[in-house]
């Protein structure tokens, strides 16, 4: 590798072999240099998850052509500790991870492999971004999610980011004539109405299967949910900090 | 179960039968009605983690005597999820998480199933709280924890807490004696120094186990890290927005 161009480390969740990182991967390359390292199956809802009970594979892949690939046994958080500590040995100038089949909007952020590879690479220091197209389709296309993610890693390489922050970039499931470009906005204060679907296995026990639809409760403007329904991609600043500082105060009348 | 006393679900990351959970349950008794629902096995550094492409169970168990208790075979969060929806059909008055064998203290909250409990019990509007004792040892004391898990849920039970937050409870690994009390404060700044230990297989591949250390680079007063360290429990206000607020007028001036 040449060692004055940018060292961008890609991830995902949804598996080395899916549509989304291969997008990726081929929209970062006039970047810089690419390394994949990505689960070796889908790891959607794995959040911030990391394997501590049981031990990690790495393995060689050729799905990226010229590029250092591998797939990982373990999680989208394994595959950024992976990449830095054990395949390139240092930390990369940028984490990019997905592109995510399906929305990474509002509350999902914290059910969201891809972007706990991102917030994981702001722990890191290093700037990190997730992209996450509003559809579930496996072979969806990636037209208006390519020209997002060139306008966004432009802007972080030449800007940089703000301290121990990541970026969470949704973009609309729309045709490029009807996109209308990025808004920088707040996580919706959205959730899911959960259900689970009760089945009977061949000795008559019971076993779940979780699902549920997703509700937009929150009305106000400046959302991603806002902004994507209205045809743009959605930039959410995201922190690791989860304290509610504002709550802090609340808190100190109390009797402890 | 009598219908005026507090509905409390109780779950952690360990798994049912440790040592932690029956201290919590033993310790919430007094407060109300208890169910238990907690994972099968041990589900640490599962972060926020749900179990989408697999079907759940769960069992019923002898474990907490006369209360109603179940094993599942997924994620702390899923456990909350199956508590709400399958076995309770309503939700509780107050979700309890823990008490955790380890430190969640600082940035581990991203990586803690225990947490994550806690912050699912939130963003179903379920006041909740995760409690963690500073000591990895299964056979952990107990005693300085259950005072901790006194005061806070009858605070909790009494005063309710600021809409879609939930409390990250830490308590020092000391004798009673030197217990000091508990502080409110905010989550330090503070990570892990990654390293993988390599070893290979009895083929000559090689596999990965992740460890590490975990440093307080956040020097400042008035973080979880600071407080135990010096005798007190911590209680983070934790939220689920992750927006960086701060940061979204930086992105504004940005060329998008």
């Amino acid at each position: 590798m040449s060692s004055d161009r940018p060292l961008i480390l890609v991830t995902n969740d949804d598996g080395i072999s899916a549509k989304g990182i291969r997008s990726l991967a081929s929209a970062m390359e006039p970047f810089g240099e690419i390394v994949v390292i990505a689960p070796d199956s889908a790891q959607s809802g794995m959040g911030h998850a990391i394997t501590i009970n049981h031990p990690l594979r790495l393995e060689s892949s050729y799905l990226f052509g010229e590029n250092v690939a591998y797939a990982c046994s373990g999680t989208p958080v394994d595959c950024v500790k992976l990449g830095i500590y054990e395949v390139l040995h240092k930390k990369p100038d940028l984490v990019v991870s997905g592109i995510n089949h399906g929305a990474n909007t509002s509350t999902n952020v914290l059910y969201s492999g891809t972007m706990s590879a991102a917030v994981e690479g702001a722990m890191e220091g290093i700037p990190s971004i997730g992209f996450s197209l509003c559809s579930f389709d496996s072979n969806a296309d990636f037209g208006v999610s390519k020209q997002v993610v060139n306008t966004v890693v432009r802007e972080v390489l030449s800007k940089g980011l703000p301290k121990e922050i990541c970026l969470n970039v949704n973009i609309p499931d729309i045709a490029m004539d009807d996109f209308k470009g990025v808004k920088v906005c707040r996580q919706a204060h959205a959730f899911w109405e959960d259900r689970f679907d009760k089945r009977f296995d061949q000795f008559g026990k019971p076993y779940y299967w979780l699902t549920g639809d997703f509700y937009d409760q929150d009305k106000s403007e400046n959302t991603d949910l806002y902004w994507i329904e209205r045809g743009y991609a959605s930039i959410v600043p995201t922190q690791f900090d989860m304290t509610a500082y504002k709550a802090m105060k609340e808190l100190e009348n109390w009797n402890l």
